[in-house]
């Protein structure tokens, strides 16, 4: 197990078995020492299991829910590319686009459930970038949908 | 032509004649051996041909063409900035802005018009990260809006 | 004061005294010669001073305010991790997020305030690729949010 799986592990959290290709782009793409990852929905295969709006059908708590699952799936695609989570460096930049109620402005809440599994996975590199909006619709009516961008250990040092 | 050209060509698509300049921000950015594409929308020269809410007043056919159209705009931008085409490696990130209506969850569907063409004109290179998200309101009531980032070739190799 | 005060000086505009440290993830990430900035909401202190949606009780005099105070914010959050704004060669991607009414389509007007300020301060190397869209809700209500990956100096060179 990579340390960052054993560190999932302490949160009682695994990575889901298989990241299944999509048709019509990649999941992760390299280049140099940069990943980035596609926009990655709270789906278990290929189900999205966390839909509806936040702040109207879908509490916080749960999209809370849907951003961990996002996320493990998104780690799960970039070990499937790289081989180990250990070759990632630390993330650089993480975005998280919330399906929103009219008058619910907690974005923030929501994307912080990402954040802090990423410094409890990444400890002291867990510093990242991120931003979060509000948006009208997501694909399969999911309530949250997050994407990032990975720095990759540098090699043959 | 380019390669790139030649693959647009074999769609009986081709790049609109100008890119036409914006006055406060430019359309392609290229740092090293990265680009940055600026969000571009359905134009045809300085009008939006591609208007209206996704899911009431526009199919998703036609906005499959809009991101036809977007993206054709954003690779005559990039053409002006590098010369050619073929300097592109490969695309990076694909990200795609649908104004949908509130019952509209098909952004992936629309987004695909994008990664399809990618593939059919970078064929192996073709794989790209994406991420697809329905939005309220897009500049000038466009229907959709893409940005990208690109990896140029290696020079001096 | 660096050349970028200098210059903001010259619009009447200084940076915020302190960029206030988020708990749940970094301001600003610098990775190599480039940095990623978290997404900036138009605070003064803890306060979002410019909340609600444009179109409707925003205007976009006002939301262009916002954009201005978000960027100021990022500079001062890029100050506090670089040591000086003159280590920043230039901004490669600004992405601005418009809270917005439905009837609201000026998402690039809003925009062009930050546009306008790069160029002001950067001068020559002023050029950024940009993307606008308008999403439906903010975090906090803020009217405006903005992120952006910015080149920074080669060093030793």
């Amino acid at each position: 197990l990579s340390n960052v799986e054993a560190n999932l592990s302490r949160f009682g959290l695994s990575l889901p078995i298989t990241a299944p290709a999509m048709a019509k782009y990649s999941p992760v793409i390299v280049q140099d020492a940069t990943a980035y990852l596609s926009g990655q929905l709270p789906r278990e295969g290929d189900r999205v299991v966390v839909t509806g709006t936040v702040g109207r059908d879908v509490s916080v708590k749960r999209a809370r829910e849907g951003v961990v699952i996002s996320l493990l799936r998104g780690l799960a695609a970039l070990k499937a590319e790289l081989g180990s989570l250990d070759r990632i460096q630390r993330i650089l930049k993480l975005n998280v686009y919330v399906q929103s109620a009219p008058d619910f402005f907690e974005q923030s809440v929501v994307a912080d459930a990402g954040s802090e599994l990423i410094y409890g996975i990444f400890g002291e590199l867990g510093g990242h970038a991120r931003t979060a909006v509000g948006v009208a619709q997501l694909p399969k009516n999911a309530a949250v949908e997050l994407d990032l961008v990975a720095a990759l250990q540098p090699t043959g040092r």
